[in-house]
C-alpha cells in the first residue's frame, strides 16, 4: 500500500463502506442510483493492465462481489461496471445498480444531470446493508 | 460454446476482429472513437458475477489485452472499460481509446450523438493494425 493516496475529489465524492482487500471501497453520494466505487490500492495505476496480474484477477473478483452484493440489495434490473478515468486519473472501478425508469434509464449515468445528496439517515443504512451483505 | 449465439443488435453494430479465446472481438462501426467490444461467447449471461470464477479471469486478462493493445496502437490518452448491458443484455464489455477533445471528451461515450461509419478501408486498415497488436 505504500505511497497510495485516495485522490481528493473521490475523496470527496464518495464516503467509505469498506476495505475489500486490495481495494477501497466507496459509496458515491448521489441517491439517484445505488452507486459503488471500488478503488485499487496502488500508487500511480491509471490503466487496468497497468497491475500487476495477481492485484487484476483481485479487482475482478472484489468488482464482482461488490456488484453481486449490491445486485441482492437493491433488486437492480441492471448492474453496470466501468472504469472511465477520463477526469480522475487514480484507477477507480464504478459498479451502479440501475433500474428500468431511473434517471437516464437506459443510458449511463456519467455525466448525466446534477447529483442528489443522501440524508444522513439515508446513507447510514445504506452503508450498513452492504456491508452486512459483503460480510462473510 | 454449445448454444452461444450473438445478439443481433451487437451483430449489426460491428464487426469481427479475432477471437480472443473466451471472446469474440468485435470493432464497432463509429469512427467517432476507436472502440471495441468484447462478447464473451458463452449463452444467457448478462453480469459478469454468472461467469465461472474461470471465465471471470480470462474475460479480465482478454479484456486487459485488447485495452493494452488498443492503447499501443491509437496512442490513446485513456482507455475506458464499461459493461453495462441496459440495452442489450448479452454480456459485452466495452473497450474505448479516448482523446483529449475527442467527441464529448471527457464525458461518457455512451449514448452520446450519432455513429459516423468507417469508409470499407479505413475499417480494414484499422482492423488489420489491431489483429497485428493482438498477434503473439
Amino acid at each position: 500500500m505504500r505511497g497510495f493516496l485516495l485522490d481528493d475529489r473521490l475523496a470527496n465524492d464518495t464516503v467509505s463502506v469498506s476495505i475489500t482487500g486490495l481495494c477501497d471501497l466507496r459509496l458515491m453520494k448521489d441517491r439517484r442510483w445505488p452507486w459503488l466505487v471500488l478503488v485499487p490500492r496502488r500508487a500511480g495505476i491509471s490503466e487496468i493492465f497497468e497491475l500487476t496480474p495477481l492485484d487484476q484477477v483481485m479487482l475482478t473478483f472484489e468488482t464482482n462481489l461488490v456488484a453481486s452484493a449490491l445486485k441482492a440489495v437493491t433488486g437492480a434490473t441492471k448492474i453496470n461496471v466501468g472504469a472511465l478515468g477520463n477526469i480522475v486519473r487514480q484507477l477507480h472501478v464504478h459498479v451502479i445498480a440501475r433500474f428500468e425508469g431511473d434517471p437516464n434509464w437506459p443510458g449511463a449515468v456519467w455525466g448525466y444531470g446534477k447529483t442528489e445528496p443522501y440524508s444522513n439517515d439515508d446513507m447510514k443504512t445504506f452503508v450498513a446493508r452492504l456491508q452486512e451483505a459483503l460480510s462473510p
